[in-house]
């Protein structure tokens, strides 16, 4: 793993043409493919299996944010070609435990996501034991629409989850205005939708995003 | 509204034509259907649509489990042809309210879905405030095979959150043998996936299982 974090394109849409669209030109600006939640429910697993028929040398995550039947619904996303899936904070143990188990026999990977959940820390020891290795750090939609801005404590619980061992992604309305705010921390993957899918040059935004990241985080 | 709850089936899968063809069969003696919620990320909208053009007269709730985005995600079942749709319980309030605010536009609800919430009685509290009125009372798959069973402490939590004003749907392996667990409960529906679809005969299951319910709630 590089210590360069990678650019997650966050496919927004809720139906699946402008999806499919912006992927195939973006392609090579982008390392992962985020199908997001709306957008599987909206199209169903055709989003997944449609991202990945046109781009098939990124790595697609399913935000299935999945609350329940963690098993099967971790099998229906690697089967439909998604590379990773999220459970969410709130599910129970065993859903968590029956996704990983699933994400295990593929050699694929679920990530936990952390809408909602109020005691991130005491959760992702609980979380670490069981075998969760990849954290989603996320300032919600609504949340984000009722104001809630990134502050230094969102940066300190990233760094805390980091020195707990895991990768975190972070996601929420990230520009290349905002990202330089994480510049400090060893993330795994930063996230980016409308920041992309709404520039007037998807490609350029996708292109100066990832030259951003590059420039702060690589090597001198 | 009865005191006899009504009866709603799971449509438990995982693609589309089986739930279609077992929604049309047993439509005159089911209230609701519910599209489960692997398949609503398996099938998307289509689900919804499928569902409502075969079965014009019952009431369908979509079972997105929404953890944010709320007002987009009701609007998506609500325009599909959902009546009801549910919002996850480790949702952020933000998320929560704002799928309230599209249900009362449309003039249809959101249910709260109860999967993973470890804290029942002070979130309800917290969730009456903003204007929730149903809860779906869940005992989730993977508790199911991680062997949770149906207890007393079910029993007074829902009885409680009836007293609180909720109307209260309950769901998890329920069979025509375990619904007289729930018969001193004015619960407004018992939900069946499994013991419908999974019967010899859907059709009979249904008819047996709603005949149940009149039987043990209607009156004397």
């Amino acid at each position: 793993m590089t210590s360069v974090p990678m650019l997650q394109f966050a496919l927004d849409f809720i139906t699946l043409p402008p999806a499919i669209a912006v992927a195939a030109q973006t392609a090579p600006h982008v390392d992962i493919f985020e199908i997001g939640t709306p957008l599987c429910k909206a199209a169903g697993l055709d989003a997944i299996r449609g991202v990945r028929e046109v781009c098939p040398d990124n790595l697609i995550l399913a935000d299935f944010k999945t609350p329940d039947v963690g098993g099967l619904e971790a099998k229906m996303a690697f089967d439909a070609g998604a590379d990773m899936m999220t459970v969410i904070g709130g599910a129970p143990m065993a859903t968590v435990e029956s996704a990983l188990k699933t994400a295990n026999e593929y050699g694929k990977e679920v990530l936990m996501e952390l809408t909602g959940v109020r005691d991130i820390i005491a959760r992702a020891t609980e979380w670490r034991q069981v075998g969760i290795e990849w954290m989603v750090y996320h300032r919600g939609w609504d949340e984000e629409a009722s104001n809630r801005q990134w502050s230094q404590d969102d940066l300190a619980t990233i760094q805390r989850l980091i020195d707990m061992g895991f990768k975190v992604t972070v996601t929420g309305g990230l520009t290349n205005e905002s990202i330089p705010f994480f510049q400090n921390i060893p993330v795994t993957a930063l996230i980016a939708g409308r920041a992309i899918h709404a520039a007037k040059d998807p490609v350029a935004s996708a292109m100066e995003i990832r030259s951003t990241i590059a420039r702060l985080w690589g090597s001198p």
